[in-house]
């Protein structure tokens, strides 16, 4: 459906729009006669991808169950393999030998004051023959917890998040020797156990909330696409904070000979037992817990009212797994660059999922089929790319980033001094572009965004997407990040790329090796995450509410190409500073800002808790105590980053004038200046790694993007500094904002080198 | 129960918070020596106030349905009466005869797709033996209500507040021949059907979602004190924002020979049917609605996916109702002043309850009977108020402040030259002090409020309220106006009055009359909204979840009397203008902001809407069609009002300083010179009010409070300036902005006389 708009404005929104996909302005990259060819090449590319083909490759590789393990996976791989192959890739399966907990036995029931066993089981869906197809399915659990058989008085701990404990030591609750039950959502669900374990609860159940992702988000499975009321969200408990991949083989691949960890002393695996449940059976507990009515953000959508606990309810968790080894299979698939062949372009999407997988992560994979396929079908033509492409079908993301993990540890010298671009994708659905990376790709990742059509309005999805960021942040419901976002819209600067955290397999490349990095997909439209990680995760399910027509598929598939193509053919790296440069200068205010919004409020706070109006306000029959005091905080010395970050302005910026030169074909330069600035650009990224790594997580080398420790998938920027005065490690935050102020240094002076190869251009 | 806190710091806060308690400091109104035998008075005052006596009072007067016609309602005035007089009060029944229509019939039924017909009853809760005492109950309905038997596709409108409206229009869907459903809350009852009625629905269902004050509040009745399923909050829906008092005599006493409008010519009274519902009634009708789901803040805490409709569910609503007259029973109870017997302190709270009323308003009754007998107490001792006092034990609030409002339309004339004070309150509960009113009073009612301690801190309310701003303004969940108010409190500057709309019989007084006045209740420590309006507001549910004890009763016996003792004896009123400055100045700078916010909001709608924004991001599949364009906003004339304001903070410091100089004793008036000034204090609140009243509602004369047009119960401060611009009315805002500057140039003037007299002290 397609809406009436007036067609003079349209037009002119349009004409705007397209203004830098028209023949005669730059391309990032190319000089403006190889840009043209370039132009041509990209739609030879979009001419061969085929929506149909998209939907047909996705419903047979979510036929059956596709967990690590499972007999499936590996028929996947091995029909990725053969696709590959027939379009003239060299392709081959690596295989890692991982460790890999396959649940044996799993039990949950309320043992008082009344009794109530979980089901632990989703019924098939009317409609969604897929969802009956389940004799192959592991059942829902949390992979890499602990095993254990525990029986204790029950604790709601909200999202179980640190502000979470913070409000139940406000209580008086502890939840020492007792069993927790946190929805999920409000943080990444690793960290839900986690945290449990370090306060010494004896187990940790994970429900989702109807509120989070079921009635209360909107129309649950079969008449919509949320949560119906049986389902479950499996998914990883491993400590991806520490490291991701195989718990046994930290920094190293998970070969048949790698050296390997005792399970004892691995870091990554929880010792307490961990279940994910349905809201059907998570009811019953909740209703039964007694103590004091939670605040109103601790309150799901449950027809009941929500208590801390501890108890009466009492529950018994048993958890028993076999820890055995399963193997993994990576595609890997390469078309060996003409030009410069150790100049690598690397892309993936993961092949496993934790049933079905349509959305995650099928929807993705099948669009990164499909540029392999156009790919494959140029080939056929006598193109080939300047740069090698290394294609690769990842298994085991789901328990934690394996197969990307394995490969990138295995492969990680060669992918340090050849790797130019990892650019990756997930699931795909209707909506808007949702991109995010290395800032040194924000310009470029515009430029791609405006030679793509968004499917449904018929403007570029640059322009969609910026028109979404201008509604959003005009509406009344917009918090301030929307209405900064909407503004920097409106006034038509570059949008700006997401930090990565982590959740997908950008990690091993971007986090631990340095590898530049993108993210790009589509979404936003959809009733997805209803079924997320659940058996309800089916091609049914896809083609109702995820994408119908493929055409985001498609468009996801012509973008991520586009990106490849460009990258991989690029006369001299398509890397622009000045948004980095903005970035990291946002970052360095941000921290100051904390620092002293920290020092602001544990002032406050000592003055509140010295005039006693905590306990003065309490009401005596609820009583709630004062929070806890917060340390003082000592003035930290930014002085390095404030520099650095001035530094970094002005080398962007130089480089950036001259860049613009170069595409715009007034600067020319030599093929061995080409070839030198290429050099350079290379490894840059590699600059802001550090060998010392993130304090306490040394696997973490980017001192720029991690994943927080407190957060999970959820980004921390400037993580060295950022976390350590969030934790009132006030040394440490001294200490990496010295390191990562000389890391950045590196930076600007690899950009200044660059520079001077610009400057000697006529 | 008391909270360990630490002793020291204890000790050191209650001398702080006791300071303007102790002998030396000066006491509002009077001169040392003079606030000496005043403090003596209030001690003698509380030794005979008896929290038994009180407890033993409600428990008889909610011991049988008391709304206004019930044989028990005249039962509790003749009560009232006859404790008044053995009191020693001159004590006198006034009547009024009132259009009260009483349901005859109702019925509400779905009659599609499915069959349900509501219970509309409220069954007896185990252990509650009031609430089973319903043979003379009225069951649930909304007074004023029009008659009806309609049936329609049902539309869900979250509150039905304008706002809502919006959302509604940008879904395509229009009310217009629908029955809508609406929950509690958001705004005043009224509004919603009123809206629901302009917008073209055929009836109006209002319900109460758990969410609100159900289950999702808290445990319900009888495990908690929330609101139990069945349970239903009746209440008037009369138009009150025009005028209050009985809808066929606006502006005039309801005696028995006055002239009435017939009741067609009634603006006050709706033309559809209404009716509340429980949310056990409300839920299959909400789960019958299909059509797009709702945004997260439409939605309820119901276990449902919420919709808009229309339909498929269709009901069928009938109501029909007697038309016929009532009596209403005003107790006005009198001490003739012994100086300055036509000066009166008015002091009221109701007596009429929807069912039992135990909470509303009988709790607040209780208080006021106890200050009547303590003053009773004094008076056989010999002593006599200066001035008069009048106590009004008030019929008829809850239909519309019938009681109330016909007694001052009555006395109109009487109370413009005599009345000094109107005291009020209504319920009363556990917690915290609860003060609004005139300005001028807010340094006197802090003055009062450092001397009343609080019963559970040992504190004073004063020193308690302070403390409670400050913790709340630094809870992580603290809005802004809490982080102000906390900041506020934690200056150490007195705490603000609130500025009254309406839902109580102070309208009558300081909106229509120009009465200085007061509302002063204690709460917020309680489950109370939970049974509000319905039969479970019993005395049982009282004693347990509203003031076991009766300590706050007694807090606020204390804390009323002191107002009316210290008024009644003043030398010189208590009035003070520099908090009412401040105040003033504060309003004229949110009138600037919402001007410009308004012309900017318009600006950038026209722009985004200029560039088609909000269709391009929208999702074609749910389509949300664009806002409407609001008008420009020119530049209005804040001139008058910012040159008033300057001058009212002038004045108001050249009066504080000296009056703050006669309270310590250091500035001598002679009799007359008193005399002179509290007859320039008596009646300059009127100098607010101006015979036009507000744009389209002129029996609301106060140009800076009245209840909004389009909030109800909230107020609206500067109405015909602010209510102006909000309804685009440039010219009426222009127009109210002189007329509004004027009525405070004739404040300030007033107040520069009453410094000439105090000039003139020695």
């Amino acid at each position: 459906m397609h809406y009436a708009r007036s067609p003079l404005l349209f037009l002119a929104l349009l004409a705007a729009a397209s203004g830098s996909n028209a023949a005669a302005s730059p391309m990032f990259g190319f000089r403006p006669e190889e840009a043209a060819t370039e132009r041509t090449l990209e739609q030879r590319f979009d001419a061969d991808i085929n929506a149909d083909e998209l939907r047909g490759w996705l419903q047979t590789l979510s036929a059956e169950p596709n967990h690590v393990g499972s007999p499936h996976d590996k028929a996947n791989a091995d029909m990725v393999l053969a696709l590959f192959q027939q379009w003239g890739w060299n392709a081959r399966i690596e295989t890692f030998e991982v460790l890999y907990p396959t649940l044996k036995h799993h039990t949950l029931e309320m043992v008082g004051p009344t009794k109530f066993v979980a089901s632990l089981h989703e019924p098939p869906i009317p409609g969604d023959e897929s969802s009956a197809r389940t004799s192959q399915a592991l059942p829902p659990y949390n992979v890499y917890g602990g095993d254990g058989d525990v029986t204790g008085e029950l604790v709601y701990l909200n999202y179980g998040m640190p502000d979470d404990y913070k409000d139940l030591a406000r209580r008086g609750i502890d939840v020492k020797g007792k069993i927790v039950i946190a929805r999920y959502g409000g943080g990444w669900r690793g960290l839900k156990p986690k945290l449990a374990q370090e306060h010494g609860a004896l187990g940790c159940i994970i429900y989702s909330d109807p509120q989070n992702d079921g009635y209360g988000s909107g129309d649950v499975y079969p008449r919509g696409g949320w949560r119906p009321p049986e389902g479950v969200q499996r998914g990883s408990v491993q400590d991806l904070t520490l490291y991701s991949g195989d718990p046994l083989t930290p920094g190293v691949g998970a070969t048949k000979s790698a050296k390997r960890l005792p399970l004892e002393k691995v870091r990554t695996v929880l010792k307490i037992p961990v279940l994910p449940i349905s809201y059907a059976d998570a009811q019953p507990l909740l209703a039964a817990l007694q103590g004091p009515a939670v605040p109103p953000a601790w309150r799901g959508a449950l027809p009941i009212t929500y208590h801390f606990g501890p108890g009466p309810a009492k529950v018994h968790l048993a958890i028993s797994s076999d820890w055995g080894m399963k193997t993994v299979y990576d595609v890997i698939a390469t078309i060996p660059g003409a030009q410069s062949p150790d100049e690598w372009v690397v892309r993936g999407n993961h092949r496993d999922g934790w049933v079905f997988g349509a959305w995650d992560p099928l929807s993705g994979h099948v669009a990164m089929l499909a540029e392999a396929k156009a790919i494959g079908a140029l080939l056929k033509t006598g193109w080939r790319p300047k740069r090698t492409l290394v294609y690769a079908s990842w298994d085991g993301e789901e328990p934690g980033l394996l197969g990307s993990t394995e490969w990138a540890e295995t492969h990680a010298e060669e992918l340090r001094h050849k790797a130019v671009l990892y650019l990756n994708s997930d699931e795909n659905s209707r909506g808007f572009l949702s991109s995010g990376g290395s800032h040194s790709l924000q310009r470029f990742m515009n430029d791609v965004a405006a030679s793509v059509r968004d499917p449904e309005t018929d403007v570029t999805v640059l322009a969609r997407l910026r028109a979404r960021m201008m509604a959003t942040g005009y509406e009344r419901t917009a918090g301030a990040q929307e209405k900064k976002n909407g503004k920097l819209a409106g006034s038509g600067a570059d949008l700006p790329l997401e930090a990565l955290g982590s959740g997908s397999d950008f990690t091993p490349f971007l986090q631990h090796l340095g590898v530049t990095s993108l993210n790009v997909e589509y979404g936003g439209e959809s009733d997805q995450s209803g079924v997320y990680h659940s058996v309800y995760d089916t091609f049914e399910h896809y083609v109702r509410f995820g994408d119908p027509q493929f055409a985001y598929g498609v468009a996801e598939a012509q973008t991520a190409g586009r990106v490849v193509l460009r990258v991989a053919a690029a006369e001299v790296l398509p890397l622009q500073f000045t948004g980095f440069a903005d970035t990291i200068a946002g970052y360095v205010d941000e921290l100051h800002q904390l620092a002293d919004d920290k020092r602001k409020n544990a002032e406050e706070l000592g003055k509140l808790l010295d005039q006693n109006v905590f306990s003065l306000a309490a009401d005596p029959t609820r009583a709630v105590l004062p929070p806890s005091r917060e340390p003082l905080v000592p003035y930290l010395n930014f002085a390095p980053l404030d520099n650095v970050a001035t530094r970094l302005k002005a080398s962007a910026k130089a480089y950036d004038d001259l860049y613009a030169r170069f595409v715009a074909g007034s600067l020319q330069l030599t093929p061995a200046q080409m070839k030198e600035l290429n050099a350079l650009l290379q490894g840059m990224e590699q600059t802001l790694t550090s060998p010392r790594g993130l304090p306490g997580r040394e696997w973490y080398a980017h001192l720029i993007y991690a994943p927080g420790a407190l957060t999970g998938y959820g980004v921390k920027t400037v993580p060295g500094v950022r976390e350590s005065i969030e934790a009132n490690k006030w040394d440490d935050a001294n200490e990496y904002s010295t390191l990562t102020a000389a890391a950045l240094s590196a930076y600007c002076e690899r950009i200044e080198r660059a520079t001077a190869v610009l400057r000697q251009g006529s």
